[in-house]
């Protein structure tokens, strides 16, 4: 039976790091607010006309009549039928630590242009959204980029290629999301650091190379990047551009 | 082998919904960074100086040489074996979502008074923080409480008791501390709610009553809260008064 992944059908977003571990394995799965009246069957769920558990925002996946939500359970609740996490549980829960780590990375991204409420316009929130992205970029931004590239640094099993065990996990292809979302973003400030990671970005270059990641990334499955989702692209947010010398 | 948790010393903070787990199971632990030299202890694994996976930031738990960080996974880890999560997957599945929809609640409250950046001085973002909470306190407080006491109406299988299952789990200790931060945090706006969510208050005095949770909150191992932690008490940022009619 096909997973069924439920999330706004015009972003990435969040349910982004779903659908990349579903393209990953390979795996038989419908994205349904794509569909036709998919949009309507996701908002009867989430209005708690549907059966079993109660999800608080997408994304969410419905896979034999079992609903689970939140992104960083969605997918340690799918990577070990999809082979995409080890079987050992000390590493499942390193897994689940960094995924969360990037969760938390993710959030303090999106508040960047929206500090004050979600429910608010980003012009209505522009001076505060300034401020905080100059703290996002200088102090928030470094350290979470240079702790990702420490844990590849101390993953002895991969050599330093994966961040978790001997094998590309769905903590991976999150990393590699983050990298591009950054890019996207704030181009300049990730110039900047990206010698400081290359650990990091070399990993990105070798989830982007998967042959079903590399397929993915050319369809019409992937979305592009646009001013709804998480990552977005206001220029007076990033760092300055480089001075040419 | 008694359970390391590593956490600020003097604050509930995240690190709270560790101790009410272990505190509830009576669980063989030791709160490290609260004895003679266990700050430096903390320091040294979260600059990297200790073996096993590197933590983010704490709270984050030691056990059998095993390092678990991010408190949503902290708990999933030890409930198991501390018999506070049903075996069920699917159950356990549930538990988690719930379990990170109160992280990002807490992530927001915390945000209310720290809108700008968690470096800078409550003082220094005062304005941002007014205009953060406003929102926070008529509409994202009411929606995740609201969420939560659904939740609670749903479980059938406990009869509105729990919010997961037929028995208390850990994710039923976070529903208690969130109702007793807001109290604190929120007063007015708290009184407002709390005849909308009578199932949460419930389960909140219910959890409160439980033998071991009663004699912690009595104990000095029970932090109070206080102006460092998660949940502060700044009349400003709560909703007004309730008018003597």
């Amino acid at each position: 039976m096909a997973i069924e992944l439920f999330y706004w059908p015009t972003i990435q977003g969040r349910g982004e790091f779903v659908r990349l571990l579903l393209e990953e394995a390979g795996a038989d799965y419908v994205d349904v607010a794509r569909t036709k009246g998919g949009m309507a069957a996701m908002m009867r769920i989430l209005e708690g006309k549907g059966r079993g558990a109660l999800p608080f925002a997408p994304p969410f996946v419905k896979v034999d009549d079992v609903i689970v939500s939140q992104t960083a359970n969605v997918l340690a609740y799918l990577a070990p039928t999809l082979g995409l996490v080890p079987d050992d549980e000390a590493l499942r829960a390193e897994a689940s630590q960094i995924q969360l780590t990037i969760a938390d990375f993710v959030g303090e991204i999106h508040d960047t242009h929206h500090p004050i409420a979600g429910s608010l316009y980003y012009e209505d929130q522009k001076k505060e959204a300034k401020r905080r992205a100059r703290d996002f970029v200088k102090e928030r931004m470094p350290k979470y980029l240079a702790w990702l590239e420490d844990v590849l640094a101390r993953n002895e099993k991969s050599k330093g290629r994966w961040l978790v065990g001997r094998e590309l996990t769905y903590v991976d292809l999150s990393a590699f999301q983050v990298v591009e979302g950054l890019r996207f973003a704030f181009p300049n400030a990730m110039a900047r650091m990206e010698r400081r990671i290359s650990r990091l970005v070399a990993l990105r270059d070798r989830v982007a190379k998967r042959p079903r990641i590399a397929a993915y990334l050319g369809s019409k499955r992937r979305l592009p990047f646009n001013q709804e989702g998480i990552f977005r692209s206001y220029p007076e947010l990033d760092a300055a551009a480089p001075k040419n010398r």
